[in-house]
C-alpha cells in the first residue's frame, strides 16, 4: 500500500522527499556560458515558444474517412501548467478545415423573427459595447474514447485535450437582439457559420439572450482562425460544436432547425434506446494530468495536479486517492475560482514504488458530481460517448508505469 | 461641452447612438462564400493568428547605441482587449539581447549565506510544487516619455506599452530557501541572469522569501525565450528590471551589491537632488486605450476602454473624466478584480462631436492615487522617468483627433 500521509513541506523536507536539488558540481566559471559573452539578438515582432519545446504541440487526429476536411487537434494538457491554453495550443474540431475569411467582407446578419433585420461588418462590431471573461471550451466528443470497454493507452491529450481555457472577449448578443427586436415567436436561435461544412445549431434563444456573446478577441488578441476569425457565437460552458466559428448568419425561430449536426451527431444515445437530443451544458469533470496514463514516474515527492471544470457552475471541491477510492483527500484549489472556467488543482504527494490506483473527482457548486465508469456505462448506450464525465483511474505499477484503467 | 450623461444601454438604443448596425443589403445568396464551398485545410499544430492581423506586432525600438543587443519591444495595447497579453505579444526589454539557452545544460545555483548550497537542473525544479497566479510585469521606465515637458504625439504603445500580464506558474522560492537553510545574516538576495549583460539586481530576502517565484511557465506554456527561458525570478508587481530572466546564480548576502543595474539605472533622481534607490514597487496607473493619441474617432456611440493595474495592491476603482476634470464617473471594473493583476474598466459614452479632455485615475486597495502631472513632475528630477504614473490626459479635437497633452 502506499503511504497518503497529509504532509506538510517541512515534513517533505526533512523527509527527504521534497529535495530534488543536485549535488553542487558547478564551478564559478561553469556559470560564464557562451551565451554570457556575446551579446545576441532581439526578439521578433510576434514572438514564439523556444526551439527546445517545439515537442509542445496540439496532436491532430485526421478524420478524412468521415468528411473531406473534417479534423481535429487536442492540447496538450499533461505538457502546460496553470490555467490558460495558449491560443496556439487551443484544441481545434471542425467539419470542414479552417475557412481563411477577409474579415473587410465578412458580414453578420440577424434575421427571422425580428422586427427590423440587421446586417454588421467587423468594422460596425467592434463600436459596441464588449465583455470579457476567463472561460473553457469543450468538444462534446471530450473524453469519449474512455467510454469504450477498453480504455485507450494513449497520452492524456488524446483522451481528454479537446478542452482548453481562454480569456474570451465579445458583444453581448443581447444588445443586438434588442437592437433588431425580437418578436414574441422567437423561441429559438439557428447559428451558422461559414464554412464549407455549413455548420449550424439550434440554441434555446432565451439562454443565448443571457449569456450569449459574440467573441471577437481571445486570449487579449483577435480570434485565431481555428477558433472562428473574425467572429464566433460564445456560450459559456455549452458544448463546443455549438459555439458556431465564422459566424455568419443568426435566425430567430419558433422551433428548433433540425440540422444535420444535431440529429446525426452531437445527441446521445441512451441504454434504454431513447435519444437524449439538445443537452447542451457540458458537465462536471476532473482529470489528473500528472501523472497520467503513457508516463513513468520515479519513487519520491511528486506534485499531483490536474484540471477540473463544470459547464453549469463553479468548482466546489476536487478530492483526489491514491488508494483506489479507500481514502479521499482534499486538493488545493488555484484561485480565483470562476464559473465555467478551468480550476488547476494539486496535492502534495510521495510515492513510495508500491503499485497504486490514483482518482479524482470534482464537485461544482450546483452539486453535480461525477459518475463513476460503470455507472456512466448504465445510462448510454454501447458506443455513445458524448459528454462523459466519470471518474478517470490512473494505475501505476511497481515500475512507476501509469495506465488507464476503468475502475 | 461634450455631453456625459450616464446613459443605460437602452437609452444610448433609442437614442440611435449605440446601434452601429448597417442596412440589410446582403442577399442569401450573399453568404454562399467561396469559403462555404469548398473544404479547407486544417490549422497548424502550433497556430498563428490571422495573416488579416499581421499589423498586431510588439513595436521594437533597438537601443543599440547605449550597448550592443539591448532593445526594447512594446505591447500593443490599443489593439487587444481583455487582461491576458499572448505570449508572442509580451513586452520585451533586454540589455544584450536573447540568449538561447539549451534547458538539459542549464543550472541554477542557490549560495551564499546557506547551509547547503543547491544546485538545480529544470529537470530537478520539475518535481517542485508549483502555484500559478495572473500578474502584470512593467519595466521600470514603460510610460516614462510622458516626463519630458512636451508629452510625444506617438501610438500610446511607444508610451504605455512596456507592460503585459499573464498567468505565471512555478516553484516558490521559499521551498528552495528552505531546503538550502538560511543564515541570519542573509538581509539581501542578488540574483543574476546568464545573458551577456551579467543582469544583476539585488533585493531583500525577507520580501523574495515571502513573494518571490521562480517561474517556469507563462500563459499555459513554458517561458518564452524573451521571457527568461528556461527560468526567471518573478515578484509580483515589482519593477520588470529585477524579475531577473535566464536566472541562473541566487547568492544570499549581507548588504546589497550595488550593481551596475541598480546605479547607473533603475534608481530616480529626485528634484531635490537626492536619489530614491531601492524602490522595487510599481506604483498605481491607469490608460484609457480607446480612444488614445494617435487615433481619430467619429461621433456617436463609444465605448471608453482601458487598463489600471499597481504593484501594491488590487485596483479598488477607475474613475473617468470626458470634461477635464469637473466630473468624475466610475468606470465598470471587469471581474476577476486580483492583486497585482492587470484590470480592465470600461464606460459607455457617446462623443457628440465637440472638443473633450478624457482621463482616468484609478485607485488601489492600499489607497494610493495616481498625481498629476504637475505634481509628478514636481518630485522628481528633470530627465527622469523611471515609475512614471501620473493621470494621463487625451485631447480630442473637433476633427476626433487625439492628442496627447499635460493637463
Amino acid at each position: 500500500m502506499a503511504r497518503m500521509e497529509k504532509l506538510d513541506r517541512r515534513n517533505f523536507l526533512m523527509a527527504g522527499t521534497l529535495g530534488a536539488a543536485l549535488p553542487v558540481t558547478a564551478k564559478a566559471q561553469d556559470f560564464l556560458t557562451p551565451a554570457m559573452t556575446t551579446p545576441a539578438e532581439p526578439g521578433a515582432p510576434y514572438g514564439v515558444p523556444a526551439p527546445s519545446e517545439a515537442n509542445v504541440q496540439r496532436l491532430a487526429t485526421p478524420l478524412a474517412q468521415v468528411s473531406a476536411g473534417t479534423a481535429s487537434s487536442r492540447t496538450p494538457l499533461h505538457k502546460l501548467d496553470g490555467i490558460i491554453t495558449p491560443s496556439g495550443l487551443h484544441y481545434e474540431r471542425h467539419h470542414a478545415g479552417v475557412p481563411q475569411i477577409d474579415p473587410a467582407k465578412h458580414r453578420l446578419l440577424l434575421h427571422g423573427l425580428v422586427k427590423k433585420p440587421l446586417e454588421f461588418s467587423v468594422e460596425s462590431l467592434l463600436r459596441y459595447p464588449r465583455v470579457s471573461r476567463l472561460a473553457f471550451l469543450e468538444c462534446g466528443g471530450n473524453s469519449g474514447g474512455n467510454a469504450a470497454a477498453s480504455p485507450p493507452q494513449t497520452s492524456v491529450d488524446l483522451i481528454h485535450g479537446l478542452i482548453s481555457c481562454s480569456e474570451w472577449t465579445g458583444v453581448p448578443l443581447k444588445l443586438l437582439f434588442d437592437e433588431a427586436g425580437i418578436l414574441p415567436d422567437a423561441q429559438w436561435l439557428v447559428a451558422e457559420g461559414g464554412d464549407a461544412a455549413s455548420m449550424a445549431r439550434s440554441l434555446p434563444f432565451k439562454a443565448v439572450y443571457q449569456h450569449g456573446l459574440l467573441a471577437l478577441f481571445q486570449n487579449g488578441e483577435r480570434l485565431r482562425p481555428e477558433q472562428g476569425y473574425p467572429m464566433r457565437l460564445f456560450m459559456p460552458g455549452w458544448e463546443g460544436n455549438l459555439n458556431i466559428k465564422w459566424l455568419q448568419r443568426l435566425k430567430l425561430v419558433k422551433e428548433p432547425a433540425f440540422t444535420r449536426e444535431e440529429t446525426s451527431k452531437y445527441t446521445q444515445l441512451l441504454r434504454d434506446g431513447s435519444a437524449r437530443q439538445f443537452d447542451f451544458i457540458m458537465p462536471v469533470k476532473s482529470v489528473i494530468l500528472m501523472p497520467s496514463v503513457g508516463m513513468q514516474i520515479k519513487p519520491g515527492y511528486l506534485e499531483i495536479t490536474g484540471l477540473a471544470w463544470s459547464g453549469h457552475g463553479t468548482i466546489r471541491h476536487v478530492e483526489v486517492t491514491v488508494d483506489g477510492g479507500k481514502h479521499w483527500q482534499r486538493a488545493t484549489l488555484t484561485e480565483p475560482l470562476l464559473p465555467q472556467c478551468m480550476t488547476r488543482f494539486r496535492l502534495e504527494w510521495a510515492w513510495d514504488g508500491t503499485p497504486v490506483l490514483l482518482q479524482s473527482r470534482a464537485v461544482d457548486d450546483a452539486g453535480n458530481e461525477q459518475p463513476s465508469h460503470a455507472e456512466w456505462r448504465a445510462r448510454f448506450a454501447p458506443g455513445q460517448g458524448y459528454h462523459y464525465n466519470a471518474i478517470q483511474s490512473w494505475q501505476v505499477d511497481v515500475n512507476g508505469q501509469v495506465r488507464n484503467i476503468h475502475a
